[in-house]
């Protein structure tokens, strides 16, 4: 473990510890070891408060193994090593081309967390009745869902479940695109819909989905009404959209489009959908 | 120009018509020759469209000069040759290489079209008093830039206004991002702020800015008929917000974070704050 003033040599990627932790860079490698990775200062920072317990428990990591950091990583954001100090974390120097070799950036930090998997029960996550959750339905791209991620947690959502072949929400790049709120709500991983969209109904949640060729937009449902009560809000998949999913759901609606745009992206017409909710959740006073 | 069964040379990156269009890859190129990139089948098809006049001109390209294409491009949009043909552009073949100097994404598509740029005048646009407009202040991510001109578009914005240092909308990421939307509403550009802001006002708009630090949030404001009427919304940079121009406003509001997300990129506010007031100003029937 690192200590100021220590002089260390770093590990390189072929040390043992550094490739065991790349496996964690693939989905398999992750399920095998129930382990991820957090890449950069502000995640690995929100994985040590969460695993603190300051927050409720929603996404917090069971626990921080260690924290791989470059002598650059640390000498940009000194602070990780004290946080790792504080939390009793083991802090390893590792060379610039080891970090890189666990990175899914363009432009590593050189500051990488391993941690342990959270494993939240759908049941357990419904159970606290949620008024607001996000369902990911085959969506592919990791920057998406981790966009989502954040904007469901800035809205106040209780949950997002990744459901069918939707990408990983603890992948590398999602992890990053959240920037630190996959730790603040619990993320439920289940390949089958049909059984997410039931446990949802089950919870008393109406489910609507997004779906940019319904005939009822999101303006005009919120004046009848059709947001009123606990939802889920389902998004489909950047390419096909929900397909024959929408069937399944109690209501379709799009985001009306006033101008000429030819639609909006997944996480744009997250963030219009999940707030167009969470305003009705918070009725603020006049 | 290519037609079809012909067989051509195609221009290499040394030919003097590809080395004047690679200049357009800089701002500085671009102010020089009044002229800007459109990369991908989607944006040649747009800027296209936008020529033959089937919309109205709001940033229609004062031109189609030429358009460049592999010939895999051409294999996979055969549409583009028909455009061309049809709006007696002319299409040049170009080499796998020559087009990779003209693109700034990771995987080229192979077409881009050299458009003139428009040039809508700040007095113009707001003489048509639109009711939603929005302000870039110094924003510099030419992705972000291009994700505010799709949102403003599809919530139905009259224009969007690069104000001060915020980065050029003709910039290739930023024409891409934008995903035809650059050709869809007029695009101001103005270095001086403050004048934005006085044109602003002066046409009957409130100015209201998206500050995550304000006291007021989106949604009590919205209760207390803040977003009534016309309505200018300024964002400011990624890095330091709208910091000292806040001051300048008549309102700032923050997007309220209902969890724990330490805050919304840039375009996920703006999507949010544009479509809180679009739906004040296409009020739905129940």
């Amino acid at each position: 473990m690192a200590h100021p003033g220590t002089v260390e040599t770093p590990l390189t990627e072929r040390s043992s510890r550094v490739s065991a932790a790349r496996k964690l860079t693939r989905r398999a490698g992750r399920e095998r070891a129930g382990m991820f990775l957090a890449e950069g200062a502000m995640a690995v920072t929100e994985a040590l408060d969460a695993l603190s317990g300051q927050h409720p428990p929603g996404g917090a990591p069971t626990e921080v193994r260690e924290v791989f950091a470059t002598h650059e990583g640390l000498r940009r954001h000194p602070e990780v090593a004290d946080r790792c100090s504080a939390a009793g974390v083991a802090l390893r120097i590792v060379t610039e081309r080891a970090a890189a070799t666990l990175s899914e950036t363009v432009t590593p930090q050189g500051l990488v967390a391993v941690c342990g998997l959270p494993r939240p029960s759908l049941d357990g996550v419904l159970a606290a009745r949620p008024e607001l959750v996000a369902v990911l339905s085959d969506v592919a791209d990791p920057g998406n869902a981790g966009t989502v991620v954040r904007v469901a947690d800035a809205a106040g959502a209780g949950a997002v479940l990744f459901a069918g072949d939707t990408v990983d929400p603890y992948n590398g790049k999602a992890v990053r695109a959240s920037t630190g709120s996959v730790f603040h709500l619990p993320l439920i991983r289940e390949r089958d819909v049909s059984s997410v969209f039931a446990a949802c109904r089950d919870a008393g949640m109406k489910l609507i989905g997004a779906d940019g060729e319904a005939a009822e937009d999101l303006h005009t449902a919120e004046t009848r009404g059709r947001l009123d009560g606990p939802t889920a809000w389902v998004f489909g998949s950047e390419a096909h959209g929900l397909g024959e999913r929408s069937a399944e759901l109690d209501h379709a609606l799009r985001v009306p489009v006033y101008g000429r745009a030819e639609s909006l992206n997944l996480a744009t017409a997250a963030a219009v959908c999940l707030y167009t909710s969470a305003r009705r959740v918070h009725r603020p006073e006049a």
